[in-house]
């Protein structure tokens, strides 16, 4: 029998988490052997490029916000500063919020936090919004459909102005590319990893081990190409697959995967939804914001790249939770943009009415109970996960937070220089407020 | 096509959450249609029949320890007031704990929230208990063997005169029989419930219902014998299974499967194993208490009826969490109990070497993250489940706190006058303290 291949550190999973993470602990750890897998044949091809990558720092949690703030601002210094084009450009989110959600204790509770931390955002009340939003239909009264749909009228702006949107496949490219260029190991694509190896440690080399008096700790891999061994840590950045491969060791990762679908329309050869799309007063971009409306979860996204817009629903009650994401997850629904969000959507903004998507895809969400990431290093296996369809806005951070457990670390270090505790976000020592303000 | 039956409620599960749940909404609405539904032949024939049915007051959780308390009295009340026979045997629970564990801050937070209570307990230092219990080895110095078992020698007892054991069967008889003395609705066994039926509220009537934009509620259960529809709740007591049925409506119930398995030594032709069974000193029926060793998990309960012990372990890590519970969870492991379990029971108790077991049975343990249970109503479905291996110890409580939230009462009035928030076990406004003392 031969040996198997051993590694300081093996990273399973090259999504936009994995790839921060393994770039940060090979920064600050230079003389470790840190092997990046993924399942797919390039980094950021699952899940990170289905994303609507969207950012903001508009949270109600001082969690998020710190999270999605620092990450944030080195997109803008990798943007800006080391002149890596990673088409985030400053859109601008607007979300659109009836009468009941603005005075409702949560919004303003949200506002209050965001206030607290200097989130750089303005309200529009009615009169402004119809002004500055002419496409945006804000008169229910009397229309019976509305009704019957019980959408709530448009009827204050949130905007905040540090947010946006950003190409995840840059963002993937420039994390693995630094990284490439720090480590001695060449990553590896196409390799599935079956499940986590776990060990009595020490081993005494009796069958049947680990036993139940024994300390164990997940020490390798075993992939569709052999078993892959790790001194330090297995680090999980797996997503919406993570249960599938930490609840047969006995480790409840709490996520679950959640199906999320994206709808592309062309505006160009629309004159409506062109001029929708350049709303200007907003950016210095001429464009709509990134747009929540106050119904269903629907928003949409302005793409400016290919003159249209990317259209999601964050629905909730009556779509399926996953134990792990399944290949039908990557399959989007005609049906569901038709009937579910196609009326809300064209009822708020009336030049949706009779487009149709020329495009669309779907990947897995994965969820998080309080809607804040999981970071923790528990016997072995350092988990990052749960982001909860915000990890692009909060790759970096999670990142350096992984690191510094890598480390052994009591605080991480954010871009900026802002703190948090490195365990903060993790399921034994979680000291979080929980997330409210989520799609 | 013909209509589908249609009851008030339909309560899927008989096992202790579901019949005591099924008992106070029907004694609390007597002119509701209650139907109790189970895939089993017979009530409590699934986990709650493989439970070791021991009942503690012994949480550090104020919640857990109301919840534990007012059923234990309750069950006293069953059994001495109404002289229904459960089998309830005031043997008392002995926690073995090394020096390190007694001296640590967890421990010390146990035992303050129990003075604080009122729980009736106390410790017994090293000298004590080695008369206490000749049959404990208390001395581990120079043992290799323990020492490569990372086995911490017990230094202290902590015994809690209320707990004790008690029969599962019977207690899932007592409330089965007073429901269906109350019922209209004759109970159904050997249905399987195959999914939720979650319909928009109101119903349009037209194709592919519910869209995002409506509400939605859950107005009956597809079973393997057709059709039932619910008027006011379905609610689910379905334990380690939960998750195949909420998951696909888009409930995150948060609880995962986990199995347990107990082992059956028989005492009465083993003189050794005769006298620590009849250890005198701690109860009226001059027993050993229901006792837990200090390391890896393991616990013993004494058994009268045929003179001997069931033996079980609460194993962590290495052992997996299921999303749902599979067959082979009901398939006990023999070289589990030699490798695992009796390594460590034989070196606490010597009594217990080379005695082999006689019969075994394993089934699912209902996890939550917090060790304490969920019940709550939402969008037609009320859920009782997660009560982490203590379902039967809280079956009281819980089935009065179920009854509670479907009445919309803002408190619960638990058995002698205790009251708690009946949200308070919800996952939206769940107020509880995390459990820290599970087997």
């Amino acid at each position: 029998m031969t040996e198997a291949e051993t590694f300081d550190v093996i990273v399973v999973g090259a999504g936009v988490l994995g790839v921060a993470t393994a770039y940060y602990i090979q920064k600050n750890s230079p003389d470790k052997d840190v092997l990046l897998l993924d399942r797919y044949l390039a980094p950021g091809q699952a899940n990170t490029a289905m994303s609507a990558a969207a950012v903001r720092n508009m949270f109600a949690s001082s969690t998020n916000q710190l999270l999605t703030d620092t990450t944030i601002k080195y997109v803008e210094h990798v943007q800006e500063g080391l002149g890596r084009e990673l088409l985030f450009e400053k859109t601008g989110y607007l979300w659109l919020l009836s009468e009941r959600q603005f005075s409702n204790g949560s919004a303003q509770l949200w506002m209050h936090r965001m206030d607290a931390s200097g989130i750089n955002y303005r309200v529009y009340e009615k009169e402004e919004l119809t002004q500055m939003v002419p496409g945006l239909n804000m008169d229910f009264v009397g229309d019976e459909e509305a009704e019957l749909m019980h959408l709530e009228q448009a009827s204050y702006g949130l905007y905040g102005g540090d947010c946006g949107v950003l190409d995840p496949t840059r963002l993937v490219e420039y994390y693995y590319e630094e990284f490439k260029s720090l480590s001695s190991v060449r990553p590896r694509f196409g390799v599935e990893v079956e499940r986590l190896i776990l060990e009595a440690d020490p081993k005494l080399d009796l069958p049947g081990e680990p036993f139940v008096w024994q300390e164990k700790r997940v020490t390798g891999v075993q992939t569709d190409r052999g078993e892959l061994r790790a001194r330090d840590a297995v680090v999980l950045a797996t997503g919406a697959w993570s249960n599938a491969l930490l609840d047969p060791i006995g480790i409840d990762s709490q996520t679950k995967g959640k199906k999320r679908q994206l709808f592309v329309v062309h505006a160009s050869d629309k004159p409506a939804l062109n001029e929708l799309l350049f709303t200007d007063g907003f950016n210095s971009l001429g464009c709509i914001p990134f747009t929540i409306l106050p119904s269903a979860g629907v928003y949409f996204r302005p793409q400016l790249q290919e003159k249209g817009f990317w259209i999601g629903c964050g629905d909730k009650l009556g779509r399926a939770f996953k134990y792990v994401q399944t290949d039908d997850d990557l399959v989007p629904e005609s049906a569901y943009y038709e009937n579910s969000v196609y009326p809300v959507l064209s009822k708020y903004f009336p030049a949706f009415e009779d487009v149709r998507p020329v495009n669309s895809w779907a990947g897995g969400y994965c969820y998080s109970p309080d809607a804040i990431p999981f970071v923790y290093f528990d016997h072995g296996v350092l988990v990052v996960n749960g982001a909860s369809g915000s990890g692009i806005m909060k790759s970096d951070a999670l990142g350096r937070i992984a690191d510094a457990l890598f480390r052994g670390e009591e605080y991480a270090e954010l871009y900026g220089g802002r703190k948090i505790k490195a365990d903060a976000l993790s399921i034994k020592h979680r000291d979080v407020e929980v997330e409210s303000v989520v799609i």
